[in-house]
């Protein structure tokens, strides 16, 4: 009966915090920096883009091209609406696009389900039959198709009525309650890894739809690039937690059943845009 | 036959703005200027909060007590974590609170679900078993009970942990993805009405939880009274959309099923938190 006695210290809750200190390395992946879209803005801050080519490759190929003609730099964020998008690209609409782009370009929408690993979350979601992860970006999946869910921070293209679609030149970021409404209606290119801070963080504009109503209240882009093709110095590195990983599951789990000293009811659940897998700067 | 030959225009088909626009004025209905919290920042920027005395009754009950005993001025804007929230109040945590506030204060986190009407969605949520408004707030219920949800634009009162419940000296809003864990862990007290576009859009703080480390970065907040005392000509009025009317139900099945040119596919559904009450500016 002596096994019993508990005169140890009780075990430490595990939390989502726990559960990253302990991720082994081997669950961490580092993003290769050909799918990372690095925009210097003015005022020396700088925003990373993973790019998603698995779901929208003729827009990712567009983007690629756009940066690498230099296309974007001098350009603007041009609209922040309030609770929903700051997006960034032409405000002239008049800088004629460099060769090589395809346009127009096929909408990119949604794509086979066939061939994707899905790391699905275990919770129902207000919009899709299944919701998770793959390759680290928020995607939901039904009718044998799968497409990327609009989140916070999630970046898609700016496009006018259908059928067009956007080239890329126009790009918009999610700075609210994720807009799941233009799931499957827009193609979705990326993640914002780095910068949201500064992004949501800008002035609201006063117009219709947020755009600004003087342009100097527009931000400049400076320059922007695939990290791929900087000097290795000014190269970006992150590194996302694998989503098959068994620490990704853990930290879900985690975040779903919040036990950390804050909490007095844990919600039993997350939403696949409160559990973006984790971010970190990679190691040189 | 020539009954069915149709050479009249299409119908315009029904949108979110289209609803709106024909909504008759009966379906709005005034807030009551007891429930609203007036906040002056300094640059002549303002914030206006529904309160809910139907969810935490004590809570509001200090918080208009605080306004009264002018309290709250001269305090500042102290936290801004990036998608998540912007927290409001006494920096030094030394301030006195004034006599008449009834700490410590009950956790007002969730009520019985009964004498509440609430106007449901006819979605599924993931956290909840029933999603939808009471009295113009968003709101679950499950095991009788009901809350007030974590929506973009909600406010709670910040506490320490249990069994601290916060006295409403420390108020936040919500600034990102909706962070339903916190829901039935803390009482939430209100919806910013007016002032989103400011408060979402201060610089993030670079200290833990999202704290300034400059006490030069916190904006200041010059006064916080309760609308109904504020002199008529200064009293912000506000009406909401009623959510039991017919006008209502008619907007979240417009925003469910997004007919608007953009659009090429409906998502058939909406989330709470991107369905909340239309509100404008009420007539004098």
């Amino acid at each position: 009966m002596a096994t019993s006695f508990a005169s140890a210290q009780p075990a430490a809750p595990v939390t989502p915090a726990s559960v990253l200190a302990g991720a082994p390395a081997s669950d961490w992946r580092q993003i290769d920096p050909d799918d990372l879209l690095v925009i210097d803005l003015a005022g020396a801050s700088r925003v990373v883009i993973e790019l998603a080519p698995a779901f929208a490759p003729v827009h990712v190929a567009n983007i690629h091209a756009l940066a690498r003609a230099g296309w974007y730099d001098g350009l603007s964020i041009e609209r922040v609406q309030d609770g929903y998008v700051v997006q960034w690209g032409d405000p002239s609409g008049a800088k004629p696009l460099p060769a090589g782009l395809t346009t127009p370009t096929p909408a990119e929408y949604e794509r086979t389900a066939a061939g994707l690993i899905l790391d699905a979350l275990p919770y129902r979601d207000t919009y899709a039959a299944t919701v998770g992860f793959v390759g680290g970006l928020p995607a939901a999946e039904g009718d044998g198709q799968a497409w990327l869910v609009h989140c916070y921070g999630m970046v898609g293209v700016g496009r006018d009525f259908k059928p067009d679609t956007g080239s890329g030149a126009e790009l918009y970021a999610v700075i609210g309650q994720a807009p799941r409404a233009l799931d499957r209606n827009i193609a979705v290119v990326g993640r914002v890894l780095a910068g949201m801070d500064r992004l949501a963080a800008l002035p609201r504009g006063g117009g219709d739809l947020g755009f600004y109503t003087d342009p100097a209240q527009r931000t400049a882009i400076r320059r922007v690039r695939i990290a791929a093709d900087l000097p290795p110095p000014e190269r970006p590195r992150f590194e996302v937690l694998t989503t098959g990983s068994a620490s990704f599951r853990a930290w879900t789990q985690a975040r779903a059943n919040r036990l950390d000293a804050f909490f007095v009811r844990p919600a039993a659940a997350v939403d696949v845009c409160n559990a973006m897998p984790p971010v970190r700067v990679g190691a040189r």
